[in-house]
């Protein structure tokens, strides 16, 4: 999975003309998202990584790739009771750079296009990314873990065992 | 994971007595959490599924489960071009239910008590569930899917193939 993608746009476009001003690829197609008002996250920390652009992370994530740290705001602390019991954690986080409105995606590697869902594209009506890391310490409400392959400073959504650890 | 958890409370509390009657367990805490308004989500439909009460879900779904349903809203249609060249799905949805304040968790099988991050419990500052189901059939912007535990009526926030699948 390539790290948030695209530049932020707040334009939305389904004319047929101009899109590659819009940041859109040929047969890209967008349509005008409802507001995202269904229900509210809070984020729960931020992801310290070593890619300052989306240019520099890798197209994905390696359980034997550089260490990352999950820095938790302190109000949660006693939330993370425990988890050192788990070897692998399921990491659930906020794409924040990732444009919402595009329904139909030209992936560039399959010629074809390609439907949002159809894809883990960072590009998305919800931008929430999942990935599975290994924990390898934690140092109070900072964990240490591998497998991340996404911007410095991405919003962290939720932590929990990997399926089958919990 | 069971589904949802509990009943929905807007009261948090940590004074070391009467959480019995705000549906604390034993030695349960809850904290005064944040207004989640860092990010905003849209629904992009509803899950339907036979059970109507969290009392009737089962414990963790299982790929040879009963079919359900993922009522895609009609809006997001073009997004699932080409979604039916996976077998798998990972499916996020939003377990609207579930209280969001509680930082130590009792989930009886243990004993003990439990961080919430250390945990797949429903009850989470951002109640949303990952599970990997079976694409059975797409029928428009319905897809017949295996492998889901949660309520009928769950709103649903993302769909994209399952990790390897994409």
């Amino acid at each position: 999975m390539p790290c948030h993608g695209r530049a932020m746009s707040s334009h939305s476009v389904d004319d047929g003309v101009s899109h590659e001003r819009f940041g859109l690829r040929a047969g890209e197609r967008a349509i005008d998202p409802p507001p995202p008002t269904d229900a509210g996250l809070v984020f729960i920390g931020r992801i310290r990584t070593p890619w300052a652009t989306r240019s520099a992370c890798p197209k994905r994530g390696s359980l034997d790739g550089p260490v990352c740290t999950l820095e938790i705001d302190p109000r949660w602390e006693a939330a993370l009771t425990g988890i050192e019991a788990h070897a692998k954690l399921q990491v659930l986080y906020w794409m924040h750079e990732a444009r919402r409105d595009l329904v139909l995606q030209n992936p560039g590697h399959a010629g074809t296009l390609v439907g949002t869902f159809a894809l883990r594209s960072p590009v998305r009506p919800n931008p929430i990314a999942s990935s599975v890391v290994v924990l390898e310490a934690r140092e109070g409400v900072k964990l240490r873990v591998r497998g991340l392959d996404c911007l410095d400073g991405t919003p962290l959504v939720d932590l929990k065992p990997a399926p089958g650890e919990g």
